[in-house]
């Protein structure tokens, strides 16, 4: 019988390069705006890596679309969370109702939110004593994420909601990077110490329990992962295909990311880190993702909060380098230099 | 005969202090917002802060004033920058017209922009030779600044253009903080190494003709300042009386600044660091001002441009604390405590 996330594995014989001309492109012309060749910093990278992944120009900076995916966790019922599992369904509800942190940063950023719950009333098995999803399951939630991207969307931010979820990503971590549970464990939600440690424990109890399992990244991802973490890296995987550029969250969102980079060490190559989380593991996903986040607020909501944030940066990156006057067209002077 | 800069010195006798009501306030409510406690990171800490000096809740997101002066310097004369010195009212010029970095930023952040060039045609006085200004035209251009701030504005964005001004502004960090040219030098638009190094000598020159006359920081910014840096000094003061928050941006907007803390270690209170610049002396001066950047992203531009970026943040942290439902608001449980 194959193997339902066969279909998936399939996606990554084409997955399309950067367009290294447009990237050319944006670098000559970077080069004539006034200002100091340089002076944006970061902001003239963004753009260049907008060029790479939007595949030409001009650069877009709108629409932006903010997804967030929320899933329920067998495992939350272990005490690996400040919060019940109920919350999770609650925070959709608030997030409908415009009550959430992510609306008022959707709104601020003048970006499209859409919130999807992925089957909140099944929990995925509890992955200490089974795999979280069957494989049916998982790849229903990956195809639901891939879904939900557009084709020609400026720029997508990936989040996500789900009590027990950082248990989730820690697991994942694990098994994809190596470490022990003490290594991938952090307060999540706001585990006190006592509550960090079961957390850790419940993750080596996974990795001992899946040990012969974890060579294939989206057999991991099946095995300890989550619906929504599944949809999250079908959402990055889709938009690599669809030539969007992704910015990623926090330790959540891009533990699901990292499942694709598993498979491809360049599936990534249009995805940015938008902040680094306060949840310690974070830190040391992005070392291993080789991301240097743009953000560093001390946040750790999950929700795309972060990413959200950094839309603004992307936005302000897109919007200097299309709108900005060259030397000539200015009449500025250029360098004293001889 | 009176101290043109008196009047300016009788103003730090009456520097409002923080709201700590308001402040409480903040806290209080953001403890029962639907997000696990300090999960905002800086967010919550930039709402609390808007409390503190915006006077009282409700905290305002808008409007935002983005206030850009512009000047001259004799000193640019001693090949202290890449560009030539036509370059700052030919950007002044590119300002008006929409075309410098500014604008476009101004316009992703929904801000309010204005651009003050003062006395472009007048350069200041080579302060290697002689003070910068006499206490007039110190005076005059410090009060043009205060005069721009609007009361019942959110926040106040301050930056700057000036070929040469980032040897005004080591020179002046010099003689606060200590240190010779070679520790407050950078390349500041471009620089070559052995530019670094004359612009090094020049600091060291001008702290040689100064040495006698450097106690009295006012007296300091009169004799190494320019008028677009007295201009950032009032208009940071006049939005302290004014209940107005800041927020500086690179080496030049702080150095401003902290003519004010080094007059009253309290007077940079209202005032946040939007970024941390490439220009090496804005990390040294960042520390001696105690401040922490929002941003990190290798910019070294002015103009405001990492606080117009950093507006955003603050309008953020603003929306999120007011517009964010409760946990009881949103009928979602608590923490899991016993």
């Amino acid at each position: 019988m194959a193997d339902p996330l066969d279909d998936i594995r399939l996606l990554f014989e084409r997955l399309p390069g950067p367009n290294e001309a447009a990237v050319a492109g944006v670098r000559a012309r970077d080069a004539q705006l006034t200002k100091p060749s340089g002076a944006l910093g970061r902001l003239e990278d963004l753009a260049a890596w907008a060029a790479a992944w939007q595949g030409g120009t001009p650069l877009h900076a709108n629409p932006i679309q903010v997804l967030v995916f929320a899933g329920n966790h067998g495992v939350a019922a272990r005490g690996v969370s400040a919060y019940p599992p109920e919350v999770t369904a609650q925070m959709v509800a608030n997030f409908a109702a415009g009550g959430a942190a992510i609306n008022q940063l959707s709104a601020v950023a003048g970006v499209e939110l859409s919130v999807h719950g992925l089957d909140l009333d099944r929990p995925t098995a509890d992955f200490t004593q089974a795999p979280a999803m069957t494989g049916e399951d998982c790849a229903a939630a990956f195809h639901l994420g891939m879904e939900k991207v557009s084709k020609g969307t400026a720029l997508v931010c990936v989040g996500e909601m789900g009590i027990g979820n950082t248990t989730s990503a820690g697991s994942l971590c694990a098994a994809l990077f190596g470490g022990d549970g003490a290594q991938w464990a952090g307060p999540g939600t706001g585990l006190p110490a006592e509550g960090v440690s079961r957390k850790a424990s419940v993750i080596d109890e996974a990795l001992t329990f899946h040990q012969s399992d974890l060579a294939d990244p989206l057999e991991v991802l099946r095995r300890l992962g989550g619906r929504e973490l599944a949809a999250m890296a079908g959402a990055v995987l889709a938009a690599r295909l669809a030539g969007v550029p992704v910015m990623l969250d926090g330790f959540v969102s891009c533990a699901a990311a990292a499942i694709l980079a598993a498979v491809d060490g360049s599936a990534l190559d249009h995805c940015r880190a938008a902040h680094r989380s306060a949840e310690p593991g974070h830190t040391r996903l992005l070392e291993a993702l080789g991301q240097t986040p743009l953000l560093d607020l001390g946040m750790r909501l999950g929700e795309a909060s972060g990413a959200a944030l950094a839309a603004n940066i992307f936005r302000a990156a897109i919007e200097t380098h299309n709108g900005m006057a060259t030397f000539s067209d200015a009449g500025v002077s250029g360098r004293d230099d001889p």
